[in-house]
């Protein structure tokens, strides 16, 4: 008979695609107990998600891995879409120039090589391994408990699968077991299933917070009994990760192909693949009908070779292939007393919009430090609640943007596959869709609502900037060394809120006399939060950042919460910034200050979320409402000796 | 009895610091069958050389690893010196902002992590292994047998060492192998020694080329009777790599400190390390009669507190550390037969100038797609020869400038010891040797002779650029995409000789007709050269650069040399570049023309070698000439059928 064992854990996460990395990410840089279990034997390598807007590069960078998906990924740059002229012959109807968000353009990546970067930095900071080939075979949550933050309401029982159990063959597509000989080298090691545990093991597991990132087919969603609402489509696309041999000239632009046979979406990739999304019927032949299991590689290939012509269109190297049917569901909510879903288990959609990924790790993102800093005893337990609040709405937004994006994308494709000339009205519908959710979409707007997270009465000290959306990036040169860096990698993720003090022109006496009043009053703030045996910037950490010229500054201007010398720490020289153009003209422009709206003289006050979200901002004499703000979130300390 | 075995390659590569993987990268690279051996048990972990110049990190940008030293190493942007004042008060005297040379700044990283990259980059080309704990016994060189390409000259006797031989105590410094807790993740790997053969074995090796790159006390040298003159000199430095604990401000700075009991020089590092180097006697204790073996650790923290007083200086954490006996030696000839000296064999100097391992890496670079070319039959033997003419007068001229800066550094500090202002004459002739050496200390200029690789008589189709120079990186987006590319990582050092058809504005009419015909000229060049079972390009690449708006312009503009399309190969989009400005502005100039010298309308040719340095240049009717610099370097094939 199988051994049962018992356990407990702060944190358990279950599913390690790429939100449950995400929130993994801050499991092991936070350092709390917590869990990974991941049905699967191994990780993903091949195929899956690949589309990265450059908001999701902004979050890689700041957890040190964004220089990986650009030194493998294929940025995006270019847009076209071909359709047939009035006389049928297939042309180039639009180029679009994606202007890129600095610092990032769109990226495309293969979702294994993504899950590589973020298990690496999971390993750097941290022991936490994902436990593969683990399934959960119950979960029972005891309300009772859950207003008591020592408590673990929830009791799961998982069990240990033999290596059969957790591979599956696949119903289509290339099974990732058969490519062991092509995976990555730094892959390599993870090809080879390993357990935890002994097979057949049942572990009965006590947790106080479960995240659930098990995908569409969420297990902790079914577990909760929360329904996933919507519906499937009839469509069936195939989709190909391939070499192509083809003389269209736009295979390294992202683009669309209409013609009367249908329409493919286009996807260039790493190491010369083509992703290829095609519609697997005829537009007449679309019904409940078809049969997916009688799909073949070698049909799929058909399909795109009728397609693309009269182009040439083949391939002989086939990296990943799937058969995929598009349902547009979101889950009635994403979160149940302790237990939170992110990812595909709150919504899917079809890939026109390209945000599935980006969506997925956001969710994993967000919810991820706060149940760290929850289950570290720092932070309220209400702040919790913000996860739905802020996370949910975004997945409406994004279901109602893939229904009126898709049924648009419809007619275009109809009208073009007729060779006609498209409708105007459908290009105004699209172009309306497109404007209307053109800030959602490209990540640039997050819509994060008042909460204890986000001060939405804020002054507004940073003209350009709003409390519950993110910091926009911008590069500043380090006082110590010159060095320019973006925000997005000098506020690195790594748990802590953060209190820019906007220094301004501390050339100036007046206003230097105001930054070490405020620098005192920061010193103050922070003995109050910290506890008392950890690092006065363990919880929040003070940045500076002036606006004088960088040559014209030395450190010793700055109050002791950013610049001071310890003889057990020495100086930390990482802490104040100077928003001046770079001797190298590219490097950094000196116009942080103006990309903001903050007044060069008088500076401010801006405190961060750990996840580069702004919460507060004020004015340097602000300390004592920033301090209300703080109280929200904080759990309350004993009084911390002076120093 | 240890087993004897015999075995036959046709490049031994002895010693596997940066030099040698440099060579061993184009072995790699190239296919060619070699071998590396290194008398040491693991790879270096910690410590060792640390800096690099701007042009190295072009050559690690075109192997592919750039971004990961960017990723971990630190950036240099600002150099200071400090010194004391007419008071005798320490105080800053100069700031030199490092302009950078785009697209690389100079940077500092240990040694451990650019040998990691180096084994990296190798390992993805090929199954080359570094042998480690193996050393030489014997080398016999057959002179009779050096003009039959196919003869091996050269027989060695190799035995392969117990752990105990492979890593003997260090007389002073940390070892590496008590690090093993320490090291970096993906290095921990090769901690463990492995040895290809059973601890004693003696191998008999015969080889066609060796390539000796084993350090200062080379074994390669010493078999060859080659002299290595100069001498020590009697300035003892210590060098510590440590975390400190110290109010000096400019501890990110590259710098020097002098007062009245030496001189500190500082460089800062990755990881929060900084690397000291101090000398470790007073000015007038320095004599032949210093003990090095008293040298502890504990003495050196005491002679680096000493001379940073009155800033606060201490350390917990040291890194590595170790004692230097500056010598400063050249090997009497780089060069004899096939065998080849590379890197510290060549030349030792002291670490003022901060070029050792750019030298050495370049040394490697240069030998090693020479030797690779002729060891696989491609190019001719007496292309050999130019690594004598071209890196020979280097090693001399980096001997001559540091005996020159090294004894005006000394002449300096020596005044700045007794806090006497520096003599107006030192100042003068410092700032003199600088400028005059400008150009050959940054790497800008190498001074590469006429020969079969470099004909100086070229046509200035690109007024900027030189016969014997490097390129001048420029950015430049590919046609296909629109994506930005420096011109360093889009020249991929893979081994193959390029041409770069700068096909100037291919919107005129005339000029499109001179660049087809041009690429029929190319195309038939091609075919003279590849050998018939190998792809037209594997041995001669063509890049098409025009300088028309990218916009403006279709790949099937230009010749079938840069774009076709093959129904088993597809196209090849990486061949057509557009020098025109990015939308996204920082990203490209369209500036590449003029950063050349070369006419927009008209254009030209050059003829680039594996290492991105210039060997030809002439107008797009020149490809007569072309093709006789080519045969210079090429064996003759037999003719190739058309296609």
């Amino acid at each position: 008979m199988a051994k049962t064992i018992e356990s407990y854990t702060d944190v358990l996460i279950i599913g390690a695609g790429p939100s449950g990395l995400m929130a993994a990410y801050w499991m092991a840089r936070c350092g709390v107990n917590a869990r990974v279990i991941d049905k699967k034997g191994t990780k993903v390598f091949k195929g899956h998600a690949d589309g990265l807007r450059s908001r999701t590069l902004e979050l890689l960078d700041s957890i040190g891995v964004a220089q990986r998906v650009l030194q493998e990924g294929h940025e995006v740059f270019s847009m076209t879409s071909w359709g047939p002229d009035e006389n049928g012959k297939l042309c180039r109807q639009v180029t679009t120039d994606l202007e890129p968000s600095p610092p990032y353009a769109i990226a495309a990546l293969s979702q294994g090589r993504i899950e590589r970067f973020l298990l690496d930095a999971i390993a750097e900071h941290s022991n936490l391994e994902v436990e593969r080939g683990v399934i959960g075979e119950s979960l029972e949550y005891d309300e009772g408990l859950e207003s008591d933050p020592h408590a673990y309401p929830i009791t799961l029982k998982l069990r240990t699968l033999s290596e059969e159990e957790a591979s599956p063959a696949p119903a289509h597509g290339v099974s990732d077991r058969s490519l062991n000989h092509a995976v990555d080298v730094d892959d390599q090691k993870d090809t080879i299933q390993r357990r935890k545990h002994k097979v057949g093991t049942v572990e009965t597991l006590k947790a106080k917070y479960v995240i659930g990132c098990d995908g569409a087919h969420s297990w902790t969603r079914k577990q909760l009994n929360i329904p996933f609402e919507g519906s499937t489509t009839d469509h069936i696309w195939g989709v190909i990760d391939i070499v192509p041999i083809t003389n269209y000239p736009d295979m390294r632009r992202i683009g669309s192909l209409t013609n009367a046979s249908g329409t493919v979406l286009i996807v260039p990739r790493e190491k010369n693949l083509v992703r290829f999304y095609v519609p697997l019927q005829e537009e007449q032949e679309v019904s409940q009908k078809f049969d997916r299991l009688a799909v073949t590689l070698e049909s799929v290939r058909q399909r795109v070779k009728k397609i693309m012509s009269p182009f040439y269109f083949d391939f002989d190297v086939c990296d990943w292939w799937t058969v995929y049917q598009v349902g547009r569901r979101i889950a009635q909510t994403n979160a149940k007393g302790r237990v939170y879903l992110a990812g595909d288990a709150v919504h899917t959609h079809s890939p026109k919009v390209g945000m599935g990924l980006n969506m997925s790790m956001q969710d994993g993102f967000n919810i991820g430090w706060k149940v760290a800093l929850v289950a570290k005893g720092l932070a309220k337990p209400s702040i919790l609640d913000t996860y739905k609040s802020e996370r949910y709405p975004l997945a409406e937004m994004l279901l109602d943007f893939d229904r009126q994006w898709s049924a648009l994308f419809l007619q275009q494709e109809q009208q073009k596959s007729h060779a006609a000339p498209v409708a105007q009205e459908t290009l105004i519908a699209m172009r309306d869709v497109l404007r209307k959710t053109e800030h959602f979409s490209q990540g640039h707007t997050s819509y994060y609502r008042e909460s204890p997270l986000v001060c939405k009465q804020s002054k507004a000290v940073a003209q350009h900037l709003t409390p519950g959306e993110k910091l926009v990036p911008v590069r500043l040169r380090s006082q110590a060394n010159g060095l320019p860096s973006w925000t997005t990698k000098m506020l690195e993720s790594d748990g802590r809120f953060r209190i820019l003090l906007l220094a301004g022109d501390v050339r100036s006496r007046e206003q230097a006399s105001r930054v070490w009043a405020c620098g005192d009053g920061l010193a103050r703030l922070l003995r109050q939060f910290t506890p008392a045996k950890d690092k006065l910037d363990s919880l929040i950490d003070v940045r500076a950042i002036h606006s004088a010229p960088f040559a014209d500054v030395e450190l010793d201007m700055f109050p002791s919460v950013v610049y001071h010398f310890d003889e057990n720490e020495g100086c930390d020289l990482t802490k104040v910034w100077s928003d001046s153009a770079c001797s190298w003209g590219q490097q950094s422009d000196g116009k942080g200050y103006e990309t903001w709206g903050v007044d060069r003289l008088r500076g401010g006050l801006i405190a961060m979320r750990p996840d580069q979200y702004i919460g507060w901002m004020g004015e340097l004499e602000d300390v004592a409402d920033l301090a209300r703000y703080l109280q929200g979130i904080f759990v309350k300390r004993e009084a911390r000796p002076m120093l």
